[in-house]
């Protein structure tokens, strides 16, 4: 497990795009409370956070600059390094989560040695991961899914925990990205595991567990992505999921950064995802749909999330909007009855 | 691209399982210029080559020990160093393909370092994978995929390289993992791939080509694999085939070392590769079955071939036994007519 320094200055960097920029809305709206504030380059986004320099929030009480955004390579953009090496200077440690590592960059590794500061990159993978096992574990599991990356999963699994713990039901979020990582406090890398222990890390990340306990697993990728269906796969097999719940946008038509790739029919996504899950798991069933209408005014988002249920005939809520949709999505995860039956294959 | 030296040694260690020699076997039948004998502990396998100690073999001209045996979690067993050593101490650099890098372990590493001896791995990814764009590329594909790991996937499609060479098609081999990589002397070990490139680094393995020209691909794994179908999905999508022959071996039950999971129905692999491939090549067919029948007799093997054919309406063939089935198979491969109906999903 991660002991990350506390609280946190949010880097938003010159990031334009809301869909890379993850790891800083999950952190301001999952773990406010080690958000001491934002710090954005010209032309980033805001998080409608006190903005501060790196001076700044340290004197506030900050300890680390959580760099809060991403771009489609994972790498650290040249732009950010004065902004990194600041940040060093007024006396924070760095906290990374891209497949470039922080330690790799010579002028921060060298400042950092300097000034003694710690470069933490959350995404390098424990050692000693395992090759799958295929075997049933103790304990009950859900994982979100997803007809795309950045829609929802990881907000999603949050929704479902808290609402799990509401009703006194014993769960666990388990975080399988960068942000959840940092929300969490622990959790696995998954996309930075290699290939071939893939599986085996998922199983890694939800072990055997008392029979009542519930694991909810963030999801990954989406098995219709042309770059991360292999990761999405893996993650699903290694889980051995009871409940899917799948996450979905319906204001995206195409998958983020692949105008080629039109999202994929909802029933599809299920029956797909209880077909291949099914693998590890006979007993998978799906619960419902989250459905991310943020690109939506209140009454649409009703309308969409009806529409969809009635469509599917599930139960669909966005678990940020919430309200009784969301209670009768959370009933369906925690009871069997709801089951949707998997198409003949 | 790899520069091996040769000829080599084929070391067999103790390993008495031939589902984990592939790398010897493979290399005895493919590259059987370049294998001087073979070298084993007691309890190992025979290929039926010349044995030879590691001073032996050089005098005979070998150059390089290749370690021709895998076990499942890729680790290279402490009871096989001393012979390593007598290699290295013999005058022959080790070339090797686990997870486990041969430089990684210091007494390899000292003795290599004092004698001037090379430690290669061939497991090791070339850097700068980039990620998958999802876009298409000129050139014609058939990757040969599998109900299970080492069951022929590899030999099928050396197999159909040659058969394709025969008729004067231009054709490839593309290895995907360690074995292939040693016979064709480059490719990409998908499996050792960080996991959110791997399906960029498939589309490495096979890059713009002529309009005529033939990637014959070397599956990995299987999509029905507990530990390894993230590899095979990444593998499946980055392909973008144009063609897929499905591997089988009739006389295997349930997946090699995972007895909880048994084998595929070929209808249900083949509707469910051609369901996940067509997400970046629409136009993805089933040429037919390549029947791995090594454990039956002459008559069995005919007659296994049949039923299958039969029963799925495809060309069957074993591509060691060749004859008519298989050319039957090759037809279907170069040409569209033979395509398979996918099942509505």
């Amino acid at each position: 497990m991660l002991d990350l320094p506390q609280p946190y200055l949010l880097f938003l960097a010159d990031v334009a795009e809301r869909g890379y920029a993850k790891t800083a809305f999950g952190l301001r709206d999952w773990a406010a409370e080690r958000c001491i504030g934002e710090y954005a380059l010209p032309g980033g986004l805001s998080l409608d956070l006190p903005r501060f320099s790196p001076r700044e929030a340290y004197a506030a009480g900050a300890r680390a600059l959580v760099i809060g955004v991403a771009n489609p390579g994972g790498v650290i953009s040249p732009a950010w390094l004065p902004a990194l090496l600041d940040a060093l200077e007024a006396g924070l440690d760095l906290i990374g989560g891209m497949h470039a590592k922080l330690n790799e960059i010579p002028d921060l590794a060298a400042a950092a040695a300097r000034l003694g500061r710690r470069l933490i990159d959350v995404r390098t993978p424990p050692p000693d991961i395992p090759i799958a096992s295929g075997k049933k574990r103790a304990g009950k599991r859900l994982l979100t899914v997803g007809t795309d990356c950045a829609l929802g999963k990881k907000y999603t699994a949050l929704a479902l925990v808290r609402a799990f713990a509401a009703r006194g039901v014993d769960a666990t979020f388990r975080a399988s990205g960068q942000t959840g990582i940092m929300i969490a406090g622990g959790g696995m890398p998954m996309d930075a595991v290699v290939a071939d222990f893939a599986a085996g890390a998922a199983e890694m990340l939800s072990p055997d567990n008392d029979p009542d306990h519930w694991d909810v697993i963030e999801g990954q990728g989406s098995l219709f992505h042309p770059a991360y269906a292999g990761v999405s796969l893996a993650l699903l097999h290694g889980s051995q999921p009871d409940v899917i719940v799948l996450c979905h946008d319906p204001s995206r038509a195409v998958t983020l950064g692949f105008p080629g790739y039109p999202l994929p029919d909802l029933h599809e996504a299920i029956d797909l995802t209880l077909r291949l899950g099914a693998r590890t798991n006979a007993a998978i069933r799906c619960a419902g749909v989250s459905l991310n209408t943020s690109q939506l005014s209140e009454a649409e988002a009703a309308r969409a999330i009806a529409r969809v249920s009635a469509t599917l005939g599930l139960p669909v809520a966005d678990p940020i909007r919430g309200g009784p949709v969301f209670e009768a999505l959370v009933d369906a995860c925690l009871t069997a009855e709801s089951s949707y039956e998997r198409a003949a294959s």
